[in-house]
């Protein structure tokens, strides 16, 4: 006999949060598709060369590695980006550009357990290649917000950014060299708070003087004509910066004239998504009463997505939705179920267990998720069984029904009972 | 540079596939669920003896099997059954049985590469967990039919057999210890022939009388009252046999009453299923224009799935969908595209792309999934995006488009071209 169990930062997902799961996918990709998104699908195991090289330290450490049967060096993926410039390297004469694809799958990372950190987990991303247009930039915004909306969420502030910037203060500064360490530091202001990062950056070697400029250019966040107008100031310390807030710019124009509320966007200097990667218009984005929580779907603009795998040059603009972050802000406003089913029917007598499937199936020709249980178990087990799993409606079926064409059909929820002559107005009953 | 590729029987899906695969499995799920079947999911990643002990010999070669950071032994799944066993034991206490599930994944087997093999494959399973009535047998048969009706497939055959009659029938030939073997080789029928057939028994030291009994009996098919009279004889053989007997009998019984077309299914002497966890009724799909894809869904029922986690006995019954199998049976008559968008808007002019944008918006917020292509290239190349892609409709939009609010949507089936003055209608053009 061998202990059921999962592995230490695994586990299984029950009917009732995979029905949430699987509900939000389905919303999501309904906008990546209305948006010309389409699907594609790579391998959960790699070459290890793949995956490592562009890796941070961190990852290296975090991959499951291990060699195969055939004693190639091989590891499970630990995102979907890299995966992707594999794919677009590989495939290259058998795609267009634009591509335009979304790909929502598991990863891997061997972290160190903690609550709410699994070592597999589901990512959803969707990403724009081949386009350097801004164009593409606020298409990834659209889809963000379409997606949110689609979900029923209202309050969300999608903050952005743009590398550009941060880039060319930090040469205006002199402070070139050590941008990737500046990025890591102010990336974790939410979490650290402006002291820590004060500290941080001195333990940089970088003078207070300095420290107080980044300070304020971190703290630099708003929307609209005045916003632009007091940042106006970053544009003369570099060509670069310049080009970085005129794109923003350019950004929250056609953010405007598409008529997206303007409380769902805002520009914030502090946004750097530590990712070496990506090289433009970054984003996050807050739940605005769920802020705890994280954000639930980042991005960002890359220059060189191929640099590893191809000298062709790949641009392109991307983002990820984190399924299990919205699971968590959307369970307990969702309806909890463990079943599709609509209906369950009751069986009343082992004998007219071949009438219960035939009302079932009746019932499903109308569009009714119908469940019939298997046995003529006692009635009361059987409602037991339906008030467990989450039907709406009970109905049972025996002889008397059959033989008087009358069914009786209990809500669930509120208990009210209706006799009800048929089928198909027992299907419009429910659907309504 | 690392070169771009994948492992040796691992694949990448590009969208045209993915698009293919995904609107099956949308169109699969959407019957599992009207049945009343629940998702769930279990990790990729497992403690290597929760999936060995049950595996045969050829399993644990195929396995992909390593040490992690940990120094656990673990491995990725090679089917998604022995999960589920798994997870039925170790969630025993939040699930209510029965427990109908569905789960649609990958799992890895290092089976040396071949043509039309892969190494990671997806696949998509149903069970009904916990019940013994044959009307949860009645519901597989139903469920496999429903799904193949969704996708417009009326030519198959589900053939059907019950272990305990092969089992029944093997003892009462004295060969009750040798029945794995049986199995085994009578399982090969369909690819090796009668012939080979008998040879392999009789290296099985079987005597060629009983070889010929043995021939005989996989010989038995048909359906309907004759039929069942002209094996009615093996029930007398031994109790398990008639029971096997009395159990096809009354599955036929519950199909026939859902008036399921009797075309559909049939018995069939000859399909054991090889895998030694099934004991009852057992199934298999054939195309009957395609038979040489194989069997597109199989399956059957088990005594005690559960066996090597707990002492709990749970039965169930559940099938296999080959989502890979049907891809390819159904390839030839789906239409090709490689975009879910059902029009591209062309961009005329640099100048209006925010308003190309904001048509894009507005057929969206009709239903029609829409792409607007990221720049102003040269009318010509964004047709021939279209082209390859598989827009249904383009529509060029530019500042006389925007001024005179007439716009010309161009059907790319047939060249036909349609001045329309308003977003609105153009949706109902292209819905209708």
């Amino acid at each position: 006999m061998v202990e059921a169990r999962t592995l230490s930062g695994f586990r299984d997902r029950l009917p009732r949060e995979t029905l949430i799961k699987h509900d939000i996918i389905e919303k999501v990709v309904r906008v990546f598709r209305s948006f010309g998104f389409a699907p594609i699908e790579t391998p959960h195991l790699e070459y290890a060369d793949i995956l490592v090289k562009q890796g941070s330290e961190e990852i290296q450490k975090e991959l499951y590695r291990f060699r195969d049967h055939g004693d190639r060096d091989v590891a499970l993926r630990f995102d979907q980006t890299i995966p992707l410039a594999r794919f677009i390297s590989q495939h290259r004469s058998d795609i267009t550009l634009p591509f335009k694809r979304y790909a929502i799958g598991n990863v891997f990372r061997g972290e160190r357990a903690q609550k709410g950190r699994y070592r597999e987990f589901t990512q959803c991303d969707f990403d724009f290649i081949g386009s350097d247009s801004i164009g593409s930039d606020a298409e990834i915004v659209q889809v963000i917000k379409e997606s949110l909306y689609a979900l029923l969420i209202k309050d969300f502030t999608i903050l952005l950014n743009n590398r550009k910037i941060i880039n060319g203060f930090a040469s205006y500064l002199g402070l070139g060299d050590k941008i990737e360490d500046i990025l890591r530091v102010v990336d974790k202001i939410e979490k650290i708070g402006i002291d820590r990062v004060k500290e941080e950056l001195s333990l940089l070697e970088i003078e207070s003087g300095k420290i107080e400029k980044i300070i304020e250019f971190v703290s630099q966040k708003g929307i609209g004509a005045e916003f632009f107008k007091s940042i106006e100031c970053y544009k003369d310390f570099s060509e670069e910066s310049k080009q970085g807030i005129e794109e923003l710019e350019f950004l929250c124009e056609i953010l405007s004239s598409l008529e997206i509320d303007k409380r769902h966007y805002k520009i914030d200097f502090s946004i750097a998504r530590g990712l070496g990667y990506y090289t433009g218009i970054v984003y996050e984005t807050l739940l605005d009463k769920q802020k705890d929580i994280g954000s639930i779907c980042s991005g960002g603009r890359y220059d060189n997505l191929t640099q590893n795998f191809s000298k062709e040059k790949t641009s392109g603009v991307g983002a990820s939705i984190g399924i299990d972050r919205l699971i968590a802000a959307l369970e307990d406003d969702i309806e909890q179920k463990e079943t599709p089913a609509i209906v369950l029917i009751i069986v009343l007598q082992k004998e007219f267990i071949k009438e219960c499937y035939r009302v079932g199936e009746k019932l499903r020709s109308f569009g009714i998720n119908t469940e019939v249980f298997p046995e003529a178990l006692k009635a009361k087990k059987q409602f037991a069984y339906a008030n467990k799993k989450g039907h709406c409606y009970t109905m049972p079926v025996g002889e008397s029904e059959i033989k008087n064409g009358i069914f009786t059909i209990k809500n669930m929820k509120n208990g009210e009972q209706q006799e009800v002559s048929s089928i198909e107005d027992i299907a419009k009953i429910i659907k309504k």
